[in-house]
Order: structure tokens, then sequence, then C-alpha cells
């Protein structure tokens, strides 16, 4: 095989022969090349193990500060990555993985994958992308038509337009809420005015003496490092209360930014969810867009995980309203099935980002059809391309299906957990993701007669226990739920922890539904957990 | 073979199949994926096409904005995209396109990628990336002990640590830059007041009226943005001379300075270039961190481009005074082989990254070792396993060899210009980057004896010709030089178009230099350029 161990001590003709001679297929390497592209399936469930190392067993593998001097065999590194690195990987593509939004790829993905790495695009210029460029520009076009539905004669006077982008590709939903945010401070303050002259002269010459963000509580971590990052500072990003079903109070909004108007805090923008990451709930859009309409800021909404939910005839009007947004961003690696690193941010306006745009002059000159004139990063790989694939191959339909598949069993888990007596539903299902956790019988029915000082007594104690449960299973591996903390409407509104899943895995069955808590009944037998129940027996008296 | 065009129509359990069933090995996906496996070289070569076909010909193939509603065969599209994609990227591997940044990539690089892609890590968060967050952070500990060469109580202490990070490995250099200037805007306002309070508000309670950013007129674009994003101002990102030799001219920064400190401006930082993007000249780095100790201010290095020269024993004294950074940014699918997406900034003092920190319920809780409370990014692929292999298997001796190999083929190639009568060396190479243009001995001659005005006339022709050669060249699609704008110190500082070059790929040789210059020399013999020539010799008297 074509190893360099000792060559590179040699010359350098032999270095350069990695850069050209491939793998003999009889190595280890070349094994799992021909594995992962035959039986990908096969590859994740025997490569990676099933119990989880403690994490400071695994760290004891890539401790060493020191980059090794000498070149080494590429058998030799497989091997140690074997064992080291995909075996202590987490098996993300399981059916029984419903804690976080990563799911089982469609298999065309992994040798289109390849050909991206392959050719190596840099999606920053023409020059580096050359038919990557106006594919990707197709792919805006084709993600702006799902969300805003203009007619053809927009799309072709604005979709391969060499001033304009209609979003921007990006490495996923963080930097879409982020370029959204940018755009709207930037257009609030005058086009190109804190883009020159930096937030403090603008806002001084404004007359404006704080801007803020308004968002309901359950806004992604995001947006509060975009607060952060453009200088709009945290703590005016406006957290608003939500109601029972964790939807964004309207009114509530509306009173705080009519507060805000009035000690002469300009609002930069209002940000709606399209599916809280928490607990998939949907904010009223179209309330919020008349808000917005009245306050006269921009409208962005937060659909990373919902947007694909448009695809579905059937459910896509738990988003409407979405049309009206003046931004909105959708992640391809969530619920197009596209491997990580793929978001994107559209916006109804195609003139909004040019409040963004900048130059160069060995690339993005002005006038070029180079896509880094618009973008946030610069250099990018042709992660389009996979986003192009599935629209095309999957198509509405297959996407549809998807999505309803994902509804039906949310609906049928919600169902399985409100029958069965030990567990409790926290947080119905809007989206395909919903919130429960362990709770007895006996402590449920304890808890609904509770006064607010037992109930957070006895709250205390079931978080504890929601947390071990949820830890052993993970660290058991043969299922994982996620966790996190939501506000309990009956209970006072007391804050308390829940399992978090979400289903958007085809390969996720019932039966794998079923085992989940079958696992989670069986570790509540634990000794811990008893002790925690006898506690919470004494809190209940 | 297992395709899905009719599939979905039918039902969901059909379209379940392209999440576990491969293509069958006869089909042409397979196919390609078994054609890069075994010949990278060959799999370029041959599905792209040379000559370039005019950019609105290619985007006629992506120009309907209609998502299609029945999913369509894999075959199908993987024809589509080989005729209509493949056939029309750019080789940037290939040994004759020395225009950018890229080159051919080790071939162990290909099936690596796809395990990342096949993993689907996420790594904001150990939940979804386990071993890859320990590797990332080594990763990170290797590059920081590359530059600043710590202990090994020093890594032990941090590396791992749960609260820090040494630093943030994100998509590409934009975002590094963006990351090392957001963590000194933070820092300087005083920790977590402007994070929360905003720019405004914390400027207003420090009395700071304006904010500068102290960096070279070669500076890399995304410094702009990053002034931008920030809240700084591109306006406030001041831009100094260069010398002859296209460095920062440290006196006129410290002026400068100076200069502002006395108006009030607060400098937010300095950045040193460690290898301009255009020029590949690199700054004092000594004086530079002299001057932000003066000043007060952090030091930020952008090394996004030179870093790897570090690796040399012979070279890696071009960058002294890179230890003394606060932070440095280094790309790794530049000089470190890694295919597009690998960027990272690294911190001297890991308290540092704390001024951008930033928690969540559901994941990054405080005291977690989950990476993605202290980057720009949220939702990150599996990149770094990429670096850590070529770190491993390449290594130092490896990429010394590679670095030093360009350094000699860089110096070789500038001989080669000026020994070429009709060619003029305008930059001199400082790393392996240069530039030059198409300028026949007389016009050279003539030129030197040039007023400044018959010198700018004649400049101008110049600029056109290298403008027209340049994009011929380009699209004739046998090698290719970029172009950029540089000063020209010995005509009166005219601000002048050259080709640009890059030469970091192995496989370029001697010879595929040569014929760059016989195909430029050929391009100059058509009419348009002799018509410029024409022109010139009429300035010229």
């Amino acid at each position: 095989m074509a190893d360099i161990k000792g060559q590179a001590e040699a010359n350098l003709y032999s270095l350069q022969r990695i850069f050209t001679i491939p793998e003999s297929s009889g190595a280890t390497l070349a094994q799992i090349d021909a594995e992962i592209s035959t039986n990908l399936d096969g590859f994740l469930s025997e490569r990676i193990v099933a119990s989880e190392k403690d994490l400071t067993e695994i760290e004891s593998a890539f401790s060493s500060p020191h980059i090794p001097d000498q070149p080494f065999y590429v058998s030799g590194y497989t091997d140690f990555i074997l064992n080291h690195l995909v075996a202590q990987s987490v098996h993300t593509a399981a059916p029984g993985f419903i804690g976080h939004m990563t799911s089982a790829l469609p298999y065309f993905m992994l040798p289109l994958s390849k050909i991206v790495t392959a050719l190596n695009q840099n999606l920053v210029k023409v020059e580096t992308s050359k038919a990557f460029t106006p594919l990707e520009r197709q792919v805006l076009g084709m993600l702006h038509g799902l969300i805003y539905n203009a007619d053809d004669v927009f799309y072709e006077q604005w979709m391969h337009n060499s001033n304009h982008a209609l979003g921007a590709f990006c490495s996923g939903g963080t930097v879409a809420n982020i370029t959204a945010l940018w755009a709207a401070r930037n257009h609030l303050l005058g086009e190109q005015a804190v883009a020159r002259q930096g937030l403090y002269g603008a806002m001084a010459e404004k007359g404006i003496k704080g801007m803020a963000i308004l968002v309901s509580k359950r806004g992604h971590y995001s947006l509060a490092k975009a607060a952060d990052l453009l200088g709009i500072g945290r703590d005016n990003l406006i957290a608003i209360d939500t109601d029972d079903n964790y939807r964004v109070k309207v009114d509530e909004m509306r009173i705080k930014a009519e507060e805000l108007q009035q000690q002469g805090i300009a609002i930069l923008g209002i940000v709606g969810l399209g599916g809280a990451t928490e607990t998939g709930s949907v904010d009223d859009l179209q309330a919020l867009s008349a808000l917005s309409k009245d306050i006269g800021c921009h409208f962005h909404v937060d659909a990373a995980w919902g947007g694909a939910t448009l695809f579905s005839n059937k459910h896509r009007n738990r988003l409407k309203g979405i049309e009206l947004a003046d931004s909105v961003t959708i992640d391809a690696h969530k619920q197009f099935y596209v491997p990580m690193g793929a978001g994107m941010v559209l916006f109804k306006d195609p003139e909004q980002l040019s409040s963004i745009e900048h130059h160069a002059e060995y690339i993005i000159r002005e006038g070029s059809k180079d896509l880094g004139s618009h973008t946030l990063e610069g250099s990018r790989p042709g992660m389009a391309l996979l986003v192009h694939a599935g629209l095309n191959i999957i198509g509405r339909k297959g996407y549809e299906l998807l999505i309803d598949q994902g509804m039906d069993k949310i609906h049928y888990f919600a169902g399985m957990i409100k029958w069965h007596k030990d567990f409790e539903l926290v947080v119905e299902p809007e989206l395909n993701i919903l919130g429960y956790r362990y709770a007895p019988e006996w402590v449920q029915a304890g808890l609904a007669q509770a006064s607010a000082e037992v109930a957070e007594k006895v709250n205390v104690c079931l978080d504890r226990m929601t947390q071990l449960i949820q830890k052993t299973q993970r660290s058991d591996g043969k299922t994982f739920v996620s966790r996190t903390r939501v506000d309990a409407p009956n209970y006072y509104h007391q804050v308390i922890t829940v399992f978090r899943v979400v289903l958007a895995n085809p390969l996720t069955s019932q039966k794998v539904l079923g085992s989940v808590l079958d696992e989670q009944q069986e570790l509540a037998k634990h000794k811990d957990i008893q002790d925690i129940l006898a506690e919470i027996k004494q809190h209940l008296g």
C-alpha cells in the first residue's frame, strides 16, 4: 500500500506520492471505504460500540499536545481511529437515538459527499467553484420558493443576479440567524451607515439610545450569541413569556415593544419560532408579522428545524404566516437529511442582503456572481450539492412522506406516554418534538393536589431523577433521549426537567419507541431512583 | 439498484429503504464512488472538461426555481450531476491551477472524509460527538503548541478543561478572525459587559467614543467584515500603508494609534499578517507585539495561509514574533492539505475565550466539555479528524518537506520570471506567493524612464492586458493564475494589476510553471493584446 512512513524522511518525491497514489484495495482504510459504500448501516452498528466509556478514558487517547515528528503508517492510523474514535462515537443514525436532531442519512448522500470532497470547490468565488455557484443559487431559489412562492418572473430576475443573492448558504442555523439579524441591524441604521461608522456612531447620529430584539423565551441560544456578536447585547434580546403551549404571548410582546419604544429604544427586529428547538412549538407567525408591521421592524423566523414541514400538505398550515417573514432560517442538515454543515437564510426581498455586502480586489469584485459578497463566512465547501440532491431525488412528495411519518409517530408516542401510568407527558407535540418524564402514578396524583411549596420539593426530586435516568440511559448506549428544562403550566409554572424526544429518523419504529420507555422503567428500579422516590413520598406526606 | 422513483408515490416503506439500502455496485453513483477511491487524480482529470463553458450556459442547467414534485432516479440524477456540475467544476487540484489557495489532497483525506460524513457527529456538544470532542480539543492543543510551545503542565491543565477552550475550530479563516476580534472587543469593554449590555451601553459606561482596529492595508477582507459585524464599523478598521515589501509600516501604525488615542478612540486591537493573502508578505510581528504592549491592546495574527510555515525549521523564522500574539488564525484547508471547511483560531491565554462564553439549558451547560460554548458556530461536523490525520500521518517532518518544496519552487519561478525578458516580477516572494505581469522588454524599459503621467497611462493599458490574458487563460482551462491589484513602489506607487501565483501543490512541477508562462506569451500574440501594445507604444512615444 502507498504508505508514507519513512518516505518523507527519504525524500520529497515519495511524499508527493500520497497526493496521487490511492491505497491498494487490501488496506484497512480502503476496506472501510468500501464498507461504508456497501453497508453504511452495518458500518455504524458494528464499528460503534454500544457501551459508553468514561470520557476521561476516551480522552487518554487524545492527551498528547505534541504533533508527531515523523510520518506514520496510514494503516496504523486507521486502526487507531477505528478503536479510539469510531468505536467511541455516537451512533446518531440509530433508530433509538431520538434525543437530538440527527437521523439516518439517505445512502446517496455518502458518495455525493465524496464528490464534494474530491472536487474541493470553494464557493466564495466563481473562479474556484464555477458550476457550483449557479447550483447554490438555484438551491437558494428553490428554498425561497418553498417559503415565499414568488412567481417565475421574480426568480428569473433575481436567482442568478450578479448584484444580489436571495439568501446565504452557511454552515448552520446559528450563522443563518446571525446573518439575518446582521442584515436587519444594518438596514435599520440606514444601509451602510453602521457597516462603515460602527454601531456607536450610527446610533448617535440617529439619536438611538438602545436597540432590542424580541423573541419567545424559548428562542434558540444562537439568538443571544447574535445579540452579543452584533453589539446589541444579550440583555437586549428580550425574552417574552410563552403560553401553556410554549408559544410566545404576542400581546405581551406588543406591550413590551411599545414600552421600549417609549423609552427611545429602537426595535431591531422580532423573531418568531418555526419550531422551538426544545419544545417544537410554533409561534403565531401571522400575529407576529402584524406586530412587526405596526412596529416597523424586521420580522425573522427561525425555522431551522420546522422549515421542512412546508413540504407537507397536511401540516404546512402549522407554519402559516412564515411567508410574511422578512427572513427565514432553515437547516438542511436537519429535516432535509443532509449531513452536518448545511444551513441557509432566505430573504423575502433580494435587496435586503445589500446592507451586509462587501468586496475585495482579488475576488468577490463588484458585479461578479461570487456568492462570497453576501455571506458571513469566506471559503466554503460545496455542501449545496447535497441539498440539491435531496430536493431532486427525494422530491416534494418524498419529503412530505418523511414529515408526515414523523408527525404520525410523535402522536403515537405521545399517546403511548399518556396511556402509560408511570410517565407524564409535559410538552404536547406540535411538530415532531415532545417532552415527558418518569413519574409513577401516585407521584402524579400527589402532585395534582400539592401546594406550590410541596410541588416544588417534589419537582426538584423528579428533576434529579430525570437527569439520572437520562445519563444512565445514554451511557448504556441502547437508546437515547436528551433532556431540557421547561416551564410547567400545571405546576405553578415551576421549571422542570424533562426528557426531550425528536422523531425524524424514518427508521425509528413503534417497537423502538416502546423499548425507550421500557428501558426507562427498568432504570427506575435502581436503588438511587428508589431512594429519590422514597424522598418524594415523604414530601407528599 | 435501490432507486426510489415511484417508491415514494407507493408508500413510506419503500422510501425508508433509501436510508438503509446502498446502491448495487453496477450503478453509476457506486462506480463514481469506487473511481474516486481508486483513482482520484483520474476522476478529476477525466470528469472535469478542460474548456470552460460560458457561465450563462452553465446556469441554464440550474435555472428552475421549482422543487421537483416527484422522486427521481439516483442514476439519472448522477448522470445530470456528472454532465452539468462535475464536468463544469474547477480542477482546483490540477498542478497548473496555481492561482488560488487550493491544492491536490493526500489520498487518505477522501476515505477519512467519508467516515466523518458517515458518523455525522455534531461537535457542538459531547452528546452528539463523544470521542470527537476530545479529538478536537487535542487538535486545538497541538496547534496551540505549534504556535506557543507551552510546557506539558500547561496542556495538562487546559487542553481538556471543561470550563475553557484553547481556541475554536470553525469553518474557515473568516470565522476565525471574527472570533478573535469578538473576544478582543468583549475583553476590552470588560468581560461580559458588552455581551450583556451591548456596544452602545458598554462604551457609554466606559466613556469610550469610538473604537478602532489597525492593520496593514493588505489585510484580508474578512477583517472589514468582522469590523462591520461587531459594530466597530469598517471605517474604523484603519488600513496602514505598507513598505516596498508589502509589510505594514509599524512606525506609521504607532503614530496613527497615538493620534486615535488622543482623540479618545480606544484601540481594540492590532492585526499582523502572517502571510498576506494577495502578496504573501509577513509583517514584523515582533515590532507589532511591542506596539500592542505599548498601546495595551489585543494583538491578533492572521496566519490563515502562512501558519503552516511554522513546520519548517528553515523558514519558520519568517513568522518570528507569532508566539507573542494574543490570538492566531490558521486555516487547515490551506497548507495542512485538508478539504474545504476547516479553520482555527488559537488563544495564548485560555481565559480569553471566556468573554464570548454562552450556555443553554439542553446542551452546552455550564461545566460541560461541550465545545459549543466557545464557538461562533453552533452545529459543526467532525472536520477536526482530518486535521488530526494530517498531523499524525504526514507529521512535522512531512509538512516541513511540503513547505520547503513550495518555497524552493516559488524562488525557482521568481527566477524564471526575472530571467524572462517579457515578464516583470512585481511582488517578490516572501512566502510561497508572488505577483508578476506580462510586459515586453521595451515596455519595461520605457516605463523605467517614464514620468508619473505617462507611467499611469501605460499601467492602465497593462492592467487591461493582464486582465484579458488572465480571463482567457482561465477559460482555456489549461493553466490558471489569479489576478489582484497591488501598489507598485517603482512606478510612483501606482496601483497595478498583476497575476497572482500561489505554489503549494506538491504536484506542480517546474515544467508546469514553464508552461504557464509559455501560454501567457502565446496569448499575448492575440490581436486584442497587440492592439493594447500598440497603444502603449504611442504613450511611450
